[in-house]
């Protein structure tokens, strides 16, 4: 396959934003994650932390919950707002060049394009709780539980804007545990069919 | 990862057959695929097609149909007698030697076990239609109807017998789209990792 763009949609802790970043850097590429935050703070207004959170959570897991949020932008509310606007955000950095975006239902947005790798990392719960704890450190709350709510809020988002199944198998062409098969390991078969 | 045993599950018509059988010959170890359906028709009395059909398939789509077909082998059902014996030769053939399992819900029987790389292989309904219009020939059903059907009761059988989501990226260590990554590059990635 010829691709141009690889899309790496991600558990939480399961080492996908490292992942994409690494592999972007062996291709020589932009990877787009914070940068992608930078942006859309910058066109919206909002805080990056604000964006952050809004941009690929549900505020309370479920179906409805996104459309009761506060409406504040054109009648849309804010995650609305910045669900268009980083749409258009990610099919513009697409069209311009080669890259690697991180999250933010990317694989969605481009799925009609023919040239875009896209890919989805996860690990399980123990390997995941160990790195967000050397990584992010300890809080009040268990790292399993926070893994959890994360996933289920990230999954919530992904089907209110996508009306798809976050995490199945069939939305991705590669999909990899990155806890049993190794950060590593999960690069080099990305760049490789990247490259072929 | 060092691994001992490969299961592949797969899509009908995602090529996940062919992927196994030739994985097998690149690492020189067996591929129970038919072999098991022999096996399975061997000690149970039941014809190969009966058994290929009830050791994978439900009958009727839908949570509870299983629990409704005809009871036959000590009070169980047919399906539930054939499930017993088929998880009891998979885990004889994965403590006896190195092999390729594909299908019949052989993930989810080894589960426990650290030494074995499980893969799912799917393709999108276009590239499976000319699939199997090409292994099987045409019939009456148009292909992309036959497939939906197949898969509908592919994964009422697995979610009913496993209690999980079958093609839920997060079941399998490796996912493959062989229908944009190739069925070539597919075994390869599979042997690589295998022989880690």
């Amino acid at each position: 396959m010829k691709n141009r763009i690889i899309t790496i949609s991600r558990e939480f802790g399961s080492g996908g934003r490292t992942i994409g970043k690494q592999t972007a850097e062996m291709l020589r590429i932009p990877c787009y994650d914070q940068e992608l935050i930078r942006k859309l703070a910058e066109q919206s207004g909002f805080t990056q932390d604000y964006v952050a959170e809004e941009s690929e959570y549900s505020e309370h897991p479920g179906w409805f919950s996104n459309a009761f949020t506060g409406r504040s932008v054109n009648g849309l509310s804010n995650q609305d707002y910045l669900w268009s606007l980083q749409r258009q955000i990610i099919l513009d950095l697409a069209d311009k060049e080669s890259c690697v975006i991180v999250g933010r239902c990317a694989d969605y947005i481009l799925k009609d394009r023919s040239d875009c790798l896209t890919v989805f990392i996860h690990a399980d719960l123990e390997k995941r709780a160990e790195r967000i704890v050397k990584i992010y450190g300890e809080t009040d709350q268990l790292p399993q539980k926070r893994l959890l709510e994360k996933d289920k809020r990230r999954a919530a988002f992904y089907q209110f804007y996508t009306d798809m199944k976050w995490g199945q198998a069939q939305n991705y062409h590669l999909a990899l545990d990155s806890g049993a098969v190794g950060i590593e390991r999960c690069i080099s078969i990305i760049t490789d069919l990247f490259s072929d």
